[in-house]
């Protein structure tokens, strides 16, 4: 008896027919990215991290994958999405605060009158966000969180906010995990609310969520113990406060790191800094028909700094309206 | 040809012959448990959550565990040994500080006066643990922890900190790991200590390693960037700081959790106030002479409420000297 199969075998003929399909899908795990400078780029690191003997090989508990959130695996125009959550939340919870009516930033949201929220600054935006997503258990919250992301839709594209999500990092982090990586968000989104969806859009469970928190108190309620989230910021998980709590969090330097602006730029610092191999990435968004195309001069997600270091010590910059052959899971490919 | 063997196929034989050395191990995976409530209990529960089709069935991303370290994982007497390693340090840093000589708490410490030591109370030893986890980067404290782990004695014992482990504990961790649950450490231990020895001796990767912390600073450090461990506390993960990382950090109730002492009632009591079925265990020291005998009047690891809790809601105590049969690998079994 014959144990191993021979090209003469018909066992050989079947194995091969039935691996065609999945040699086939190997071949193509970034679909929606067009072959260029950053698909070459990502492929090749993945493949020398992962190959037995290389030495620039990394063990499975090594490959660690860190991305920013807005502006890197969603979009994040013509506002960061958790802001237009905010807004809309005072909306929501208008009938039992009578007295937002005349409170400033509240009168300015509720009007409508975009002035004066602009003028509320920083610290009127501190305010709505206080109101919205504290005083309240992390249950409540993530239920709210989720009550909105069902049923609001975008501005511009009247599509669900969860649908605004970019299809080749999609591709991007099932490609990692398939080569053993565990992927990441380190993102100055809360942390909570990126919970309430990354799990089902990204397949990134809560405890690979990291972001910014609030301050939260165990409050025993006689048997029915909950977390209460209180107005105190405990972590700002932005610029230099990424790295912080990839090293609290993690405890592991990254392998590789991908953002979109200069709050991601310390972030791919000390993943550049680790030994040996790393990959550091940017998405550009240079789509104005598409996406949006904005970087140095942005309000919102500015690309600066990270831009010039980035191009200085040579780490992939994805053009996307040059490398990206479709942006959102809903369109067709290009 | 058959392509299913059957009991004259001498394929099944070798299959069997082959499989029964395995069969033989998943039969016994909590060996030096005796068979007794406690084995019954974890076994009862873990083959009712992961059993498919069962009402109290869990998910794979929901089986969560979560363990304290200190008096569950390992000895915490005569002292944790975090404080031991902290007092071991002083020493070897004092070339560098001649002025401790001259300053409590630290005079005490060179000294080995107990008697100033203990009159310096919990602020001598804060600035003791200070002076010794603090002012320096990560990295040079986990290489601090380990070098003083590689060549350090347990006063009563003579084997290394990271051999008195407990072996049904390892054995559990291990059970649960193999029926699909994510083993965390919640515990009161600073997290980068505990993350020196936990992927080596536990399986526990840092990652999955949450405790006490101090606040961090990114140092850009032109080029190559460090964090900074400066020695204000970020976060006491102890009593009712142990519900509020697991919710900031995991994001999810755990399914188990196990503790020894008081400081870990809050934990388990969010733990028990889950939906659906969940199990909460203590380790009660009871044995003077193979481990330590202590609970509610212990300076160390008291166990009082959590222990009268537990009793009145059914949660599983483990009486170390009748459950445990062997309490650290180097011990031979009983």
């Amino acid at each position: 008896m014959k144990r191993k199969p021979s090209p003469g075998n018909w066992l050989y003929g079947l194995t091969l027919a039935l691996m065609l399909p999945m040699l086939a899908h190997a071949a193509e795990p970034l679909a929606s990215w067009n072959d260029g400078p950053a698909k070459t780029a990502i492929t090749e690191f993945v493949q020398t991290v992962t190959k037995d003997g290389s030495k620039d090989f990394l063990a499975v508990e090594e490959r660690i994958a860190v991305f920013d959130n807005d502006g890197t695996l969603w979009s994040e125009q013509p506002m960061y999405f958790q802001v237009l959550f905010a807004l809309e939340e005072v909306k929501r919870m208008a009938p039992q605060h009578p007295e937002w009516k005349e409170q400033q930033p509240f009168k300015a949201v509720l009007e409508n009158d975009h002035q004066a929220l602009e003028a509320a600054g920083m610290e009127g935006l501190l305010k709505i966000v206080g109101a919205t997503h504290t005083g309240i258990t992390t249950e409540e919250f993530m239920n709210n969180a989720r009550a909105w992301l069902a049923k609001a839709r975008h501005p511009k594209t009247d599509k669900p906010f969860t649908e605004m999500v970019f299809q080749p990092m999609l591709e991007l982090l099932d490609y990692l995990r398939a080569n053993g990586f565990k992927t990441y968000i380190v993102s100055g989104g809360e942390v909570v609310f990126m919970r309430a969806f990354a799990e089902e859009v990204y397949g990134i469970p809560p405890e690979q969520v990291i972001g910014t928190t609030f301050v939260t108190e165990f409050q025993p309620g006689g048997g029915n113990p909950t977390i209460l989230r209180t107005p105190k910021l405990a972590h700002n998980d932005d610029g230099p406060g990424k790295p912080v709590s990839i090293d609290s969090i993690i405890g592991r330097r990254p392998a590789l790191a991908f953002g979109n602006s200069d709050g991601d730029l310390q972030m791919l610092q000390w993943t550049a800094a680790g030994k040996g191999k790393r990959f550091m990435g940017l998405v550009h968004h240079t789509d104005a028909k598409r996406e949006w195309a904005y970087d140095r001069d942005s309000k919102i997600g500015r690309l600066d700094k990270a831009l010039d270091e980035a191009t200085a010590r040579g780490w992939t910059v994805v053009d996307m309206a040059k490398e990206w052959n479709r942006i959102y899971p809903f369109e067709a490919k290009n």
